[in-house]
């Protein structure tokens, strides 16, 4: 049979009924943090509890991918060394071709939002935007379940049905669907237009963990604010504190999550957009000390003294827009399979340059005060097409708790 | 040097002094229960420590191994990602041939029970048996040792010195040796009759852990049962609960298991039965709190206010029976090195379908009462000999607690 | 693309651009330990809180390793499965030559000590001395950073800079640097001298956790010593013990470690010697009840009843003397890229037998009577160039709490 590298371990049998192949992985950061001392020093009197930010590197990603072909099926397992534990289980799932589209049974991503569709090879910036897992479907990037997507044309379309729990999680009965579609109307070697829209519900049921809309808005690893959250299918999911506990009126709730996508290519120009809006479905008392323990900052609202603070239906709003341009020329192409984009490739031995700018937003509007951006600006110097250097200047901007961190953030990152 | 691929990698050198290979496997499985309303609702009022069974997706098994041959040595590392920390170890050794027969040093299963040695790809049903690490071995399936077996015309033979811990277990210096002999008086292209027998002597030792026979008797996640157990090697193992803590009148004690084996084919017809009798040493008093935070009902026997209830040796009985039968008529192959059966391989690209049930039960005669049972029917479709969709639907019946919980469980495997 | 097998899997692109592997190693241990009646039953009248040592097995390393080539980069992920969480990751690096040498970049030993740089395939004894992680530089073999190294004629040099973290280890901003130089002025077939230093200097700063020297005097699994230690960068790093609490006169600290080498072969015949020179800067207050927790008996100087026992600057020294004899014939070869030793290898079918013996020390100056000893001796047997057998009989002496434990211990070791 043929054996094959590109950085891999690659073998296809001479009768095409098999092929198997072992890839990887590695991006390792540098975070510098420029925190807000205003913030840090004198808003809050006692931040003991307040964690503050560390200069450090990290392993952003270490992983090893087997994936092959067993006649008519295919399999991917996929392990991030860099998580512990059954946490660290990516893309593991078995397929199959059904009627024109691929039915992938396991683990893996439900067809919503291009920036988290897009392989962490590929993106633009250091990390996702708000639409993604990094935001509004914190934790809930990889699910497990059942899911059928197809192409055509210069169109996709795919739909999931799914398990609230990716395999760190723990057992729930929660169930969720996505569905997502995309169009280029234009796709040429020279420019594509790109149009698409998800839809996504996920409804908890007995023992989901709560589902957040949770951000890092300095950067990984910088200071994290809660947006909004759900309860989940536990009755007392968040311990027991005393006098000042959490008083939860109903448990269970619903996360209705609906995305437009905008994007597009022109030569070395790349552009683009996301909107989502949410509802996180809510109808809990918090006492004023819970809410603070879980947003960071007393609520800007009335609170009931003797019920708590009271969180109902949220109303989750975001939206990003984010551009790039290779000054070296190279054009990002595009992935009509999965309508994502894919980064510019140099063709070795030069390499490519690109410069890159992203503006990103969070806003819930039940919760007074509760909207949190950044900008962020950088490069990326691709020294061949699987190896890179990424810098990031993130400017974080908490409107809740009033702060304005900032974030010097390098990667490099090898893929095989 | 030659590369190939059965759907992994594996590349044999031309002199024949080394060769390598790394495959997996992944087992994704669904689980609905209907739990038994009368066990949960009217027998006990307080069921807060009660877990109840939770409808939901889980990876029984996601793992890499590789393998291969330096000159006469071979080795085997096989990781089961799944499972968290060194407890996801499973086959991971070194072996040379010696006297005709394998030599193996590392972590490995000692040769006991064919449902035991059968592969986890190739099982009839989806959980194996009670005479297995499933029940009578709980947590014993791989020890950590060094172990010899071989076979010669229609019989097998192993041996096997071992420390009792598997890598997941802490450190201790118990000690344990086990053997089994089987022959299969007809063998031929069309039917098999296989005998076959196994001894397995545990000594606990210091810093062991209580070897338990532990059931789930309403499938995979769903409610346990304690049937015996045996302490280990620590002063007070189960840790203190006040006043009414457990006592332990002589820490260590060991287990020494019995296993008969019958099996046989004909044509697409396959049975199989083990009979196990185990004596788990004891020779402990426990309060009646903790004999229920143990077993999960209170004795049926009289227990002394003051020194508790005695649990002195514990004789344990197992069997079951299992058929199958393979529709598309395909026969399960034997392995004549290892004395098991292979699961049927349908010819690409047609698949197979293939009816299966089993009856399954275990007692502990020294524990008034405590007899678990299940009934398992189903069936399993292999799209192709590497992949398959198992079904099985588990009747269980607690003797001891009252408890009839049922499930229905749904498998996708794949493995390469 | 050309496919070859020494016992991994290697394949190598026609045009040169890229090449991928895939090794492994397995190293398994067991232990007997004669403990020290004298001082566990005499020197210690409640020895709740000493944890007395288990015969047991073990895997020592568990390891799968992926290297390749990416046009002029390279990159190695290597995980230890006989480790849990991301403490399991060892060499995870990117790397390209820069002015004749190689620039990595990621998780890898800092040049520094030739015992800690030479493989742990490779080494003469089970463990390896107190001049490398297995003492001075306890939990620090590797760490987060980016070097430099190279080599022209008979010499090595490399230059490091890291974060203070190995990725098993928490978030922090301290910072390292380390150098080391060698010289090889004989270096012919049958003979070689080595000489070389290094300096290492670490600085703790925001979230380092204690730098320690530590060292597992009568071999591994055995009894540990504390012998010196630096406080890292959180103002209470060692929690609380109620009123016999710790007190830390200041948080920080650095470390600066000298170390010398001289090693060399003749023939059959190997020795290697090392001695290292660190300052454990401190400026710490102990209680009484403190230090014996850490250092596992009573301070031998004045402790202040009311501000307990002050702890410097600590001035550590350790050496050792390592030879070994090939019965058989080889001779050791030298790794002139790296200055370290590789171990002997017979040409099969025939195998190797090597004599082995270490004498080694670590002493704490300002901490009166801590002083750790221990003597080894034993044997390799090497079935193949890629599989041993070895034994060791370590005699340990702690001087300090005056514990003179015995072990015998034995491993079966393969890589490929």
């Amino acid at each position: 049979d043929e054996a094959e590298t590109k950085g891999g371990l690659k073998i296809v049998s001479d009768d095409g009924n098999f092929s198997a192949e072992l890839g990887g992985r590695i991006h390792f950061d540098t975070y510098f943090f420029d925190k807000d001392d205003t913030y840090y020093y004198q808003t809050f009197s006692n931040d003991d509890d307040r964690k503050e930010v560390v200069n450090t590197t990290d392993f952003r990603r270490v992983r090893l991918a087997m994936k092959g072909k067993l006649w008519k099926w295919k399999y991917k397992l996929e392990r991030d060394f860099a998580f512990s534990g059954t946490g660290g289980l990516r893309d593991v799932y078995l397929g199959t071709e059904i009627f024109n589209g691929d039915l992938l049974i396991g683990n893996y991503k439900p067809r919503r939002s291009i920036g988290e569709l897009t392989s962490s090879n590929e993106t633009t910036m250091m990390e996702r935007a708000f639409a993604t897992e990094s935001g509004i479907y914190d934790g809930r990037g990889r699910q497990q379940g059942i899911g059928w997507n197809t192409y055509w044309c210069c169109h996709t379309f795919g739909i999931n049905l799914f398990n609230l729990r990716d395999p760190g999680d723990p057992l729930n009965s929660g169930i969720g669907a996505a569905t997502r579609f995309t169009w280029a109307p234009i796709n040429d070697y020279k420019s594509t237009l790109h149009l698409g829209a998800s839809l996504s519900y996920e409804d908890a049921n007995k023992d989901t963990p709560p589902r957040e809309a949770l951000v890092e808005y300095a950067g990984r690893r910088g200071p994290e604010q809660l947006v909004a959250l759900s309860p989940g299918g536990s009755d007392f999911f968040f311990g027991e504190f005393g006098e000042e506990e959490f008083y939860l009126g109903r448990p269970g709730g619903d996360v209705l999550i609906f995305g437009l996508e905008l994007a597009g290519t022109y030569g070395p120009f790349f552009a683009q957009s996301e909107y989502a809006f949410g509802n996180f479905s809510g109808d809990i008392f918090l006492s004023e000390f819970t809410f603070e323990e879980f947003f960071g900052a007393p609520p800007n609202f009335f609170c009931d003294p003797f019920t708590g603070c009271f969180i109902g239906d949220q109303s989750v709003h975001t939206w990003y827009i984010m551009g790039s341009w290779a000054v070296t020329g190279q054009h990002k192409p595009y992935d009509e399979k999965n309508g994502v984009f894919r980064s510019i490739r140099p063709n070795p031995p030069e390499g490519a340059f690109e410069l890159t700018a992203r503006y990103d937003t969070i806003e819930n509007r039940d919760i007074p005060g509760m909207k949190v951006s950044n900008f962020i600006f950088g490069f990326n110097y691709y020294f061949n097409p699987k190896v890179r250097l990424m810098m990031n200047v993130t400017l974080g901007d908490n409107n809740f708790i009033d702060d304005r961190t900032k974030q010097f953030a390098i990667r490099i990152q090898g893929s095989w």
